[in-house]
């Protein structure tokens, strides 16, 4: 029997998820008071990001063990991006009443399991539930910097090396892929069509893969911090728009080579992906990051290109060449249908 | 000329927000980044809140700067309630894309506010900008033990005092109040209705002060744990539903006196309050906490009951009588037309 969230009720609801949940190594208080207390050291590092049905990601698409290991990995990622380890999430989750509570229990342990291979140690500390009339989840990470200074987006320096580790335009294909062969004319996500299309090829079964359970290296952010990284950012909006926000955040240039980037990352997880896809892409969360050229670049990561001097735009070119930045904006870009 | 949040796009969205926020004592990085870095020591409590237009919340009824004061207020009460010092908010929000700059720019400034008036100190160290059909905010709350150990809602002993800070009953007044006069008879806000209750007498003006803007008396949290409270929680739900609460955590049962009751909120901000009012109303956010009965209740907060040895229901009683739980249960109760 289906039961939902309306007929179960919050307590209950609170218990279910609760039994999904692995305790926080730092937690010394968990879920079930006001607050939940950690137990810290030094600096910390805090970010938080929403995902809500219909502009982030579309139900018929992402199943709900999907949604929350998506949700665990995008924070996940802007904590390894300033070179920190990640200890606890916070998930304040709105459902409609007629939810089924299924499809909770599946957030939760989408979101449990995520943390078990993106961040070990890193669980859920704490959350709230409430309704709203689509799914709405928004997440809160913390990390710890363990003493070391945070890499902001804002230390590149004329000379260092540019690197990126992860998936690369792989995510945005997942995405046009979706949109292409599981949607209607109007936009309208089709249900069903993802597992078909999994199936249909390894091809799409990676690409769509990056952009419903991306797997961003958290790990190798304390990795490039510790290997002396000047600067770093997770790609979230696409190569093009975030290296621009981090050579204006360094107050350089940053100079992107195609043949590095076709050499990197010109086929992942056995997808050919073009230099075009990689630079507009979006949604790809693997870590963007500088370092001096005499540091020999941490495994995992490829160079794509190099910093130079500038004071004024273009802030980001392709061979040479001014690459204007486009790809993702919530309030300006529309889906078909959204 | 009044710009919509898709006309502005994100980036100039995010500077205007963050042009209306002052800096939290603790951060070292503050937004703009992957993350904000915060300078802390010890043990952190954290909480995280949302707030949706529709069953949170009516847009009608709030003013952005009343949406951001009680956004920021409700967690700084979390954060009290544990023993804590808030020192840094996140704030997620989603808004459909036709929704004024203005309103963010109100709910940034609201925010604000009452971190200055309620938590000198703490501010907003990082968000989220997204879109959502409806208005959508989630906010995470930190707080500062200090080397205390929290004050969870599971040490009350039989023989302690109980006793309340804040306002009681009046926020669920002031709720009964909007639906009444504010709203048409299938539950829909009316719009400008606020403002002529308001003017038209200081009791209507008080109670629904209560309501949209309330004032929980965050700074007695840290007053509470150091003159040696056993237990304490904030009343979210209701008084009934909530030293339900604290008594099942602790194994007790709280015994509610209506003289003392009366005695100390009878007569609130010039409001009549009854004692049903009290137990059921909800969104009060005060602090309700346990005294060892050798010590002396620390001004601001009255006496209202004790705490009784029990391992079997019923948890709460009212003058020997026992008190059925109401109130909210956000996956039950049914707002008139939500």
């Amino acid at each position: 029997m289906t039961l939902t969230v309306g007929e179960l009720g919050e307590s209950g609801v609170l218990r279910r998820i609760l039994s999904r949940l692995d305790a926080a190594q730092v937690a010394t208080l968990g879920p079930g008071d006001d607050c939940a207390v950690l137990g810290v050291r030094g600096e910390l590092v805090i970010t938080t990001d929403t995902m809500i049905e219909g502009p982030d990601f579309r139900a018929a698409w992402h199943s709900g063990w999907d949604l929350g290991w998506k949700l665990a990995a995008t924070n996940l990622s802007d904590v390894a991006a300033m070179g920190a380890r990640p200890i606890a999430l916070t998930l304040a989750l709105a459902v409609p009443r007629d939810t089924p509570v299924e499809l909770l229990e599946a957030i939760a342990t989408g979101m449990n399991h995520a943390c078990q291979a993106l961040a070990p140690g890193c669980g859920v500390v704490g959350g709230d539930l409430g309704t709203a009339p689509v799914i709405t989840a928004a997440v809160t990470a913390l990390g710890e910097l363990s003493g070391r200074p945070a890499v902001t987006r804002a230390g590149a320096r004329a000379g260092d090396t540019l690197a990126y580790a992860g998936d690369l335009g792989l995510a945005g294909l997942g995405l046009s892929l979706l949109f292409a062969e599981a949607a209607d004319k109007h936009g309208n996500a089709q249900p069903d069509r993802v597992a078909e299309l999994k199936s249909a090829s390894a091809v799409n079964a990676e690409t769509l893969a990056a952009q419903l359970t991306p797997t961003p290296p958290v790990g190798l952010g304390v990795v490039a911090a510790t290997s002396g990284a000047t600067a770093m950012m997770d790609i979230s909006d696409s190569l093009s728009i975030d290296a621009d926000r981090l050579a204006r955040a360094s107050g350089v240039r940053v100079e992107l080579e195609s043949e590095l980037l076709l050499g990197g990352f010109g086929s992942q997880r056995g997808v050919d992906v073009p230099v075009a896809a990689m630079l507009t892409g979006g949604e790809d969360h693997g870590l963007l990051a500088t370092f001096p050229a005499d540091v020999v670049i941490p495994a995992g990561f490829a160079p794509i290109g190099r910093v130079l001097a500038a004071h004024l735009d273009p802030r980001v070119t392709l061979d040479g060449e001014p690459q204007e930045p486009a790809g993702w904006d919530p309030y300006v870009l529309r889906w078909p249908g959204a």
